[in-house]
């Protein structure tokens, strides 16, 4: 299945970009470097430099603004044309390196990979500002190399059922299982909500409450939008008294393609409560990363040697009533994967 | 070349298979789960959960009997149908996994993979009946993974040129090598047959014997069935006494395929003579796992290293003259696959 | 892209090739046997036994002329005629595995893998007599496996602009990079030189000289003969005076495809100066090992990562005018092989 193009991806956490170095990332299979410019601004570009295909991350930033390449001194501007050819005294070659547009806000630097003229930065994750908020949202947040397609991450994430099983010790909520997920789709964001009232926090919220026993309004509401951004609002409050008197906890996980059976996966939790417990910070950062690593990725990654080389469709996939949210989502990306193609 | 799929071939040793607990095994490029029932019987199902691919062995047992899937919860029962979805109150979907023919007998759990209505269990190796009589047969027996395509493990135990020279040191006996093949074909088996009158005997046989230089009459007769099955009856008597009056030994050999490239290699070693003598048995069991691991194994994965790529019949084996059996074996194979495909 | 197969290429160093061993090396994707008869003439057979492919190094040398296969015994002499089977009385069988004609001098075995009636002996190698002539030229010399295609490699040693930037703190010459490259072609022998007069010499130079300031005529002297054989004349002499009046280093750079995406590469630099300081041997030899370790193997092997599967071509390399022999050498050689191919 070839990846969609026309559409931002994450490629970096903010901070994993420093100033005066070079990143090199593989997205959608493609080798990109990124860099900052002297005023902070990311750039990305092919990291194959176009004169004889060396890595140019294995080259410098001059000046802050240009990279040098360290095969042959070819230097290449934040626009992605060679500016200068060292080894001859006429004009710079004609040559450069495909650029790509980045947005970079919230703590995350989105890239396009697509057709350029298509891409608006207005559409680059703009709902994930909470993640920039500190004092409205305490934030932990982490990345993952998986060793499977992000179709499978994908559908995890849309995947209310799986909580109480694969996370039963931790994560898990009967209540919320068993609850009906109301499913609506509004401008092609797919919306999964579920609400299940006067029922046993999960051991998650019981431990934040302090009291696991006493029954809560639970609710997890999920959000999907093409072709790899999701969140998902989960809370809890007394029963039949308004969200906002509750806790909420804010988690967005965001895939990228590396390649057909690998990709890079961010995540953070934003929590509107205890702000300044940065104890609470560390400790549902740390958990949260073991979870994912220990049962999720685990899953994932042995789903994809299940697979055996076969692709998700021709493996027949059974959707059953709890898979709703994740049958619209892998529909829907299908159909604009399709489109895209033609 | 396509492996043959109705015939049985052997999963696993019965002593691999413990109570309780889930095993995982490719066989024929297919990843399968076995447990025990309750009742102790054997149970192979594909390891795929057919609702999204989780690997189930990963899951757990449930009152002895049902496989939980680690991802969902989804239960399956012996006969692989869907009997509990956990996430719904509803009748549990109407899904199901493959389940496979096995027969347990004789120390071994054969499976069918081919189409069921064909899988005859009274086909399932019951030659092998001397691996589970205690009274009349001392054994041992091994495992071994191989990194080769099957067909070079089958043309070498069906081989007996090669023994003088591979294992010169050890199984070899020039006499045999020299003898004349006699092969036979009956109902599809192919028996292949050496007799060696007055000779030296092997370096084992006449360390069994106590005397390396006193001339015996040595055999080695070896039988095949389709597709991965061999044993082979190697003996000695005194010279020109029967055969009854000698000592032989029953090697089993049974191959099946895990992947093109790859091999699971069960054998053992059934002897009818000195039976209370487990110092022997200990010492013929992990001589033979030596043999077959530093002269056999390393042979035959050096073989599918110079292969290539190429498949067996591109690269024109040659065969001689005494390679009569490995040659009427591989050709009887290739036609009963070329049949099956149609 | 397929290797160009009537050439000559270099299948070892004599050093590498005891007396009475058997080597085993890929070439051009095929397994190759080499070992020495008892006069010391080298042989060069299929390493793959014709009878049942088992690998022929596994064997063993007969009295120091045949090679007898491990698995069943069959000797192959070096012609690569079976000339025993030790397992049947009768003659041996008519097979045999493939020889290829061989040169040996200069420190170098070549090896013809192509239509044998084509391969001229007078036309392996002969212009690199001065590797065996001690009482001329000081020799040391080595060997690394690249993990890239050999035209990479190729491309490196053509390519005079790299020098002042991939190597910057070693071998690099401003003046020699800057140098305009007089190409010439002379009977399908590329030659590309370059001389910069009245210069700083390049750091090696300089200290060889004892004096990094003072001003040389420096000159590099490339020579490239289909398909992997490239020399280069490297030197420096007081402004205005004869050559030979100053010090030369001659650098051989031979390459052999051993896959598509890998490369034998043998290198000797030969110097006329200083003959008897071995302590000069010692450090050129390991200082040249360790600047193609560190900067043109990381290098290397960092471009064929770019490709990422694609081939040179089909990635559009972009040359510059100071590719001209890059340039020239690809193109001939594609040429030819296009030829080759028919």
């Amino acid at each position: 299945m070839p990846f969609l193009q026309n559409a931002w991806y994450v490629a970096a956490w903010t901070d994993e970009l420093g100033t005066g170095s070079l990143m090199h990332r593989k997205l959608l299979n493609q080798d990109i470097l990124f860099y900052r410019r002297a005023d902070g601004s990311p750039v990305a570009m092919t990291a194959r430099c176009p004169h004889r295909f060396a890595p140019l991350h294995y080259g410098s930033l001059v000046e802050g603004e240009r990279v040098r390449c360290r095969y042959h001194g070819l230097e290449f501007g934040p626009d992605g044309r060679c500016v200068k050819n060292p080894n001859s005294d006429g004009p710079p070659p004609q040559i450069g390196t495909r650029t790509f547009p980045l947005v970079e806000h919230h703590q995350l630097i989105w890239i396009w990979m697509g057709n350029p003229d298509l891409a608006n930065p207005a559409e680059a994750g703009q709902e994930y500002d909470y993640l920039g908020q500190p004092d409205r949202y305490a934030v932990c947040k982490g990345y993952l190399h998986l060793a499977c397609n992000f179709g499978l991450a994908l559908d995890n994430l849309m995947d209310a059922a799986h909580v109480n099983f694969l996370h039963d010790s931790t994560l898990g909520s009967e209540a919320l299982t068993l609850a009906k997920t109301v499913l609506r789709e509004e401008d092609g964001v797919i919306f999964a909500e579920r609400f299940a009232p006067d029922g046993a926090p999960s051991a998650l919220f019981g431990q934040l409450r302090g009291n696991c026993e006493e029954h809560v309004d639970h609710w997890a509401d999920g959000r999907w939008q093409a072709p790899c951004r999701i969140s998902l609002k989960v809370g809890v409050t007394a029963v039949g008294a308004p969200r906002s008197e509750g806790m909420e906890i804010r988690a967005t996980h965001l895939l990228t393609p590396e390649t057909e059976t690998t990709t890079h996966y961010f995540w953070a939790l934003a929590r509107d409560f205890q702000l300044d417990n940065s104890m609470l910070t560390e400790q549902l950062g740390a958990t949260t990363q073991a979870i994912f690593t220990n049962e999720d990725q685990w899953m994932l990654e042995g789903q994809q040697q299940m697979l055996n080389g076969e692709s998700f469709w021709d493996a027949k996939p059974k959707f059953l009533a709890g898979d709703v949210a994740t049958a619209a989502v892998r529909r829907r990306l299908d159909r604009l994967i399709r489109a895209e193609q033609g």
